[in-house]
């Protein structure tokens, strides 16, 4: 955790932005894997860690507004515990070390404190829960129905809450740093690793062994896997094969669960080809484009239509597309080859505050979510502001079913040549992802040293021998 | 997956184990880590695995006793996921994998299946959920009160699932097997990495990622701590100081989720001292006493009281303990070193069926658990069957906060050299576990080869180079 004064001060600020009521904030649980002792490795919640720093399971955080008072109510581990356990701070301790002095209850005592506010009419702001044990946790500490849960999240909450974590403070900028060198070690471990008939797997468990032995772990399942173009692909199962291009996304948390999102594109047989080499460089100028634009006042939706701008001139050139680029961009057909969004926030979460509601992380009053194909799977469209932490990763992908369906259905006919595309259903697809801090003016690439993303330095690192 | 013909024998054999009604046999859906669509892992239900193989979230298995038929319930990818996932097998095809030939349905065809079920006054079978979601699942297709739900969990079903699963197949065997061999690189890796002012981490990381790069990932979640003496430690925070024990209790889970489990313990200078392979050595004949005594038809928990005599035994001849060693057994003075059982059940999960409740799955009619502090943690205390297969890990531990709590309440003072045990308090613990496989007569060790357990085994190994 951070010194005290970090939380002292985020607490604060979060009063200030809500005018009256209780704040709830239950962090997370232990979660069960296959049977209730045999839990998942602990993440807490993101909001939690960010006002309370506590990275402990079973510990709910209480704010009241009015009374200008931090609460946190959890469970002390009993003697016969703490024979098992080994000795185990008091939640007072706990408290003290962010900043909650005295105010530290069991979590029996809540209920009530809940329902005397519900009794004299004060609203309890919380945020959309997303485990079903918190569901089940808020639904019973509220008295109210599954059903009418989510009619009772608060959004004054939320607009606050997004308004703070949005904007990275030093410290966390210097741990989401620090994830980015486990990121730099794991993926040019996999460069060196990626060869003709090794297991997808062999890589994924190497680059995941590296974020376990550096801080918590993974930011989320990578992605290793030889079809690229399978965008939600959490499965190592192919023996990598000539010819074929290795795509790796992934990304490090450290202990303080920040995390860092990477994307590399590389070729199985350590040389690329050529055609490989073309849709490679359009990708590229497409990240270095976006690197070259950002600053605050743009809208990241301007963003990612500029990078659908190289993405199309590239293609056009290759004889993939037809048209004005204008055209091609505003009618949405470059989406055939990139049908996701240029990037999303980063830091507690790798799609930071996604469980918050996109429509108030990345959008707001001035920047609407579109509803075209592709641009619509923008996760982050507002316009940017300093400390503002971005994934960029354009792509370009040759997605079967997808080319299958747009050209039975003649979606964007005008400006696609499926003749030229036939020659590439067997591409897989390619994608550089890098991490962005928005500064007062411009933008800084995040990480000590930039993952090797030329050819040239990605076929270098390919030579090397991995190291343990 | 196995053939489907396994599954077909598995499920006729529960079938008949049955007398009547419907068996509902939940599978597991994704759990989110810090926002939905961030899940961990996936890991399936073992018992839906069990009978119905499918390793793939949110499928229902329904079993009708009377009518002989086995349905899944489950939805389909639409094309515009399938965009997302690249091709996906119909729950149909999956379906005739496992021998389910027809019998599927989409999951909203299930509630009304079992409400027509309910409405004849049939029997639903349903295990005891362990997971928040599978309780609102099948409290809500049910119809009852999250309070009254374990009310209804069916008897019959857990004791004829246990008498299934209890009895491991050769190709479960040889599963097992496989995941002793991750096991036995695991742990040999870290005894290469230990040495003074490495981080635990970097050996729990390494480690885990040798089971990822081999199959599902780790059995649980691995101990790896200088203070082996606190038994329940996911932590892995210390920096190794010289002159410690690292103990490592880890093991891996196979593509097909079976399970190893071993405990290895070394001197963090790579040497023993001789006070440390003192207490080594009579753990180290603890495991192998075991070995020789385990053999159908005695009971587990008379093979962990012969473990008791031999540390009784062991420690007598140190001074720690006093008086004859039946007595210092029978009184349960033995438990200040050795408070846990000697051994569960281990398969499809880590600790065999534990969900379905120690009472059932380690204990029966015959055998009754012990309410004695350390004998009462047994796990696993029935008759030994041919087909069962078993963790043997005793241990020895100084754990400062019991041996307070004793020596202030004069629990066995008759038996405890406390003079002596106060020159252990910063010794920290030992433990040596193996898989073993009870046969028609006798026992097997799991596993190729032992992972090195002489104190000069494990010296040698440490003296050894990772590698990658």
């Amino acid at each position: 955790m951070f010194q005290k004064e970090t939380y002292i001060r985020r607490r604060q600020a979060l009063k200030k932005k809500i005018k009256k009521g209780l704040i709830l904030l239950p962090g997370n649980v232990e979660a069960p894997a296959n049977y209730a002792a045999n839990t998942y490795k602990f993440l807490q919640d993101s909001t939690f860690l960010y006002f309370f720093g506590l990275d402990i399971p079973g510990i709910v955080g209480l704010i009241d507004v009015e009374a200008d008072t931090d609460c946190l109510y959890g469970d002390d581990f009993t003697i016969d515990q703490i024979i098992w356990t080994g000795p185990q701070p008091a939640l007072r301790e706990l408290g003290e070390k962010v900043g909650v002095i005295g105010n530290t209850y069991t979590l029996f005592e809540l209920q009530s404190v809940i329902l005397k506010a519900i009794k004299q009419g004060r609203k309890i702001h919380f945020l959309p829960p997303y485990r079903s044990h918190n569901k089940m946790q808020v639904k019973n500490l509220l008295g109210v129905s599954s059903r009418a849960l989510e009619n009772y999240v608060s959004v004054e909450l939320i607009r606050a809450v997004v308004s703070l974590r949005e904007i990275k403070e030093e410290e966390e900028i210097a741990e989401i740093e620090k994830a980015c060198e486990t990121g730099y070690r794991m993926h040019t471990t996999a460069m060196k690793l990626c060869r003709p008939g090794i297991n997808e797997r062999e890589i994924a468990g190497a680059i995941e062994g590296i974020a376990l032995r550096k801080g918590w772990g993974l930011a989320f399942t990578s992605i290793v896997s030889e079809h690229g173009e399978i965008l939600h692909n959490p499965h190592y199962t192919n023996r990598l094969k000539p010819g074929r291009l290795l795509l790796v996304d992934a990304g490090a948390a450290t202990d303080r669960c920040y995390n860092s999102d990477f994307t590399r594109t590389m070729p199985v047989d350590g040389v690329f080809t050529q055609k490989q080499k073309d849709i490679y460089n359009i990708v590229l100028e497409a990240n270095n484009n976006t690197f070259r634009l950002i600053t605050p006042g743009v809208t990241y939706q301007s963003l990612h239509l500029e990078a659908a701008k190289v993405i199309a001139t590239g293609l056009k050139e290759l004889n993939l597309l037809k048209g004005s680029v204008d055209d091609i961009v505003q009618n949405g057909a470059y989406a055939l080859f990139m049908p996701h969004g240029l990037g999303h926030q980063l830091g507690l979460d790798a799609h930071d505050m996604e469980d918050l509601g996109e429509r108030y992380v990345g959008y707001n009053d001035k920047t609407e979510r579109s509803s075209m194909f592709g641009l619509g799977s923008l996760r982050m469209g507002r316009e940017l502001l300093p400390g503002h932490v971005l994934t960029v990763e354009p792509g370009i992908y040759f997605i079967p079913q997808l080319i299958q369906k747009w050209q039975k259905e003649r979606i964007n006919a005008a400006f696609i040549n499926y003749d030229t595309v036939a020659d590439y259903l067997d591409f897989g697809g390619i994608r550089l992802e890098d991490n962005a801090l928005v500064l007062k003016k411009g933008c800084r690439m995040l990480g000590k040293k930039r993952i090797p993303i030329t050819p040239d330095e990605v076929e270098e690192t390919m030579r090397q021998e991995a190291e343990f």
